[in-house]
């Protein structure tokens, strides 16, 4: 996708490109970031460009630990979190860690697309389940799909794509429905929750943590979306305190952080986040982006559930071929990315991270195509 | 073996700790990268921590080719070059591209003991070869070993842990081997040159650059020896513009990169080091080093090969097991490396990359366990 936009973009010219395919933030990290960073910068700790234990720096860990006490009440120590490559770098530690081959991992369409990749590494098999038409898990589905070789359950709230936000009682039936066939099938079933956008959530909605509803839990997360650093791969793998064999499980990690090559998060990067985790870049300025979008597409026909996190919106596609709808979207340079991608045909993603430029010229993309399919 | 120097530290003082057991170079890295980092951070590029394509920036890619091409006389491009999470990113990007499970990789003991890893990551067999008493592989033994599976033959040299160089001759031959395998069992097999320690080269002796005695040749290395950033995860790989199919590997590589959670090199360093291709931590520095170990070591009787690069060295054990003489020096709190943790039984591996007190401070120790053994 980033290279189809640089090719239109060298055709028609940067402002005649309307691209919306990508999650790529485009605001700057917080200020607090830039001056923490050059803080650092300036005034260097001896050794900060070293190795560090692979788990991450000690001190990056506790105040990691002491937000997420924070968030969930519930007490983290310093060896419940591992700092990782970002989350795509923090999923694949966990999964090498804990399949065996053959286990199966499930996911809900619609899913970050690399999931599938994520759990082929590592030699699982992914089974995918149908949300609702609000883009929530089938509880029901879940409870008739989940076996004997069922070793985890990804969910991703607020969703790339859709957007949408679990609310606290569908995690708390979720890990209720876990300990049910845990007990059932005597396995244990991990609930990993890619929290990539658990900070950029609106409508004054709170984040439910997971922690708070099942035991055996497992949160990826990074700091990509909420300091806006995507290209720094920082993030962090943390683990429920009462976990059984926690300590085994995150021994497991620090060993595959090594052995998968990842080696430990970049350290430059684990100095500056330390102080910062409780720092998050404007949200409001998405929440503004998302309204703009959201009232203009739904004016002009668009069906679209409307997005409580996240910045992606993922309206149905007016074809009943998304790719064909992409494609005529792209005729008026206005770049998003078909539903199949997710594992939901029939729809399209559209990412808002974008400037405001960006996102009105795109809007006269979006009505001429409108328009052709008599959507008003 | 951090988490060992830690706890001996505590419990002896950081002081009484005489700890030579990794790799990780106590040097600052050179006043150049200091003086990049400090003006990009003050200057800061509009979205410069952002996502760029998933092979690196452009501009990165193109600095490495220049370098490359200055340093083997072979026309390097952009499309030659993968930016990743250093050497371990690299090789793990370099193998999954192209292995197919059982595929067979040699690799030359003693070898990085996390070659065998990232191989079994991909479902590739690792079949360890050996190499001639100055740590040499042996052509005749590669001869013998090679089949119609195998697909890749890794070397590391200057090596991690003997510190040899090989010389042209062996890597002009080595060359010649592998094309007559080659066409003798209708494959293809990529010479893999693991180059972390490229740079660290001593007595004045230049590296003989692989690409100009083998096309099917990939080089993977980091700047985390050359420029001191370890914990920075910043390296590239390089293939031969003229190896087949080269277009179809990058793609490949390209695509790994983001499948395996990699996604891409930290963002700030690929700025920082595309000025930096040419520079180089103090050599003479390590070579100062060298010179005061591999002087007392000899002189207290333990038998070593000279290193000629990379800032390890690796003597015989005068036990036959080297796990109990490395036990024997750390009752004198002199922490190295079991040469079985290298595929070489027999041997103990010293790393020099160390402040001069603790080299100082180590030599108490080899001398007492010299003593003990009756080495001289």
């Amino acid at each position: 996708m980033f290279e189809e936009g640089s090719i239109l973009r060298q055709r028609y010219g940067e402002e005649n490109v309307f691209d919306l395919s990508i999650g790529n933030p485009v605001m700057e990290p917080p200020v607090e970031f830039s001056q923490g960073l050059k803080r650092l910068v300036e005034n260097p700790l001896p050794g900060m460009h070293r190795y560090m234990e692979n788990a991450g720096y000690p001190e990056t860990r506790a105040a990691v630990a002491a937000q997420l006490s924070l968030e969930t009440g519930i007490k983290f120590s310093v060896n419940d979190i591992v700092m990782a490559c970002g989350a795509a770098g923090a999923l694949n530690v966990v999964l090498k860690t804990i399949l065996n081959p053959g286990d199966e991992v499930i996911v809900f369409a619609p899913y970050f697309m690399e999931y599938e990749n994520y759990i082929d590494n590592h030699g699982g098999v992914a089974k995918v389940l149908p949300t609702d038409e609000r883009f929530i898990p089938k509880l029901d589905a879940l409870e008739a799909a989940i076996t004997a070789k069922t070793k985890a359950v990804i969910i991703n709230s607020p969703n790339n794509p859709s957007g949408a936000v679990y609310a606290e009682d569908v995690i708390h039936r979720l890990g209720e429905l876990l300990r049910k066939k845990e007990s059932q099938y005597r396995i244990g079933i991990f609930l990993i929750s890619d929290e990539a956008y658990r900070k950029i959530i609106y409508d004054g909605l709170r984040y439910p943590p997971v922690f708070r509803h099942h035991p055996q839990s497992i949160v990826i997360t990074s700091h990509s979306k909420d300091l806006a650093l995507p290209g720094e791969r920082i993030g962090y793998i943390a683990v429920h305190p009462n976990c059984s064999r926690r300590e085994e499980l995150v021994d497991g990690f620090i060993f595959c952080n090594r052995a998968l090559g990842y080696v430990n998060a970049p350290a430059l990067m684990q100095h500056v986040v330390r102080s910062l985790q409780h720092v998050t870049v404007s949200v409001a300025e998405y929440q503004k982006k998302r309204d703009f979008l959201y009232g203009h597409l739904v004016e002009m026909g668009y069906s679209v559930v409307k997005p409580q996190g996240a910045f992606y919106m993922f309206p149905k596609s007016p074809l009943e071929e998304d790719v064909a709808f992409v494609k005529e979207l792209q005729q008026w340079n206005v770049l998003t990315v078909p539903g199949r991608g997710f594992g939901s045909p029939g729809y399209f993603r559209v990412s808002y991270c974008v400037d405001d430029r960006t996102l009105e010229g795109s809007l006269a993309g979006f009505k001429k195509v409108a328009q052709k399919f008599n959507l008003c």
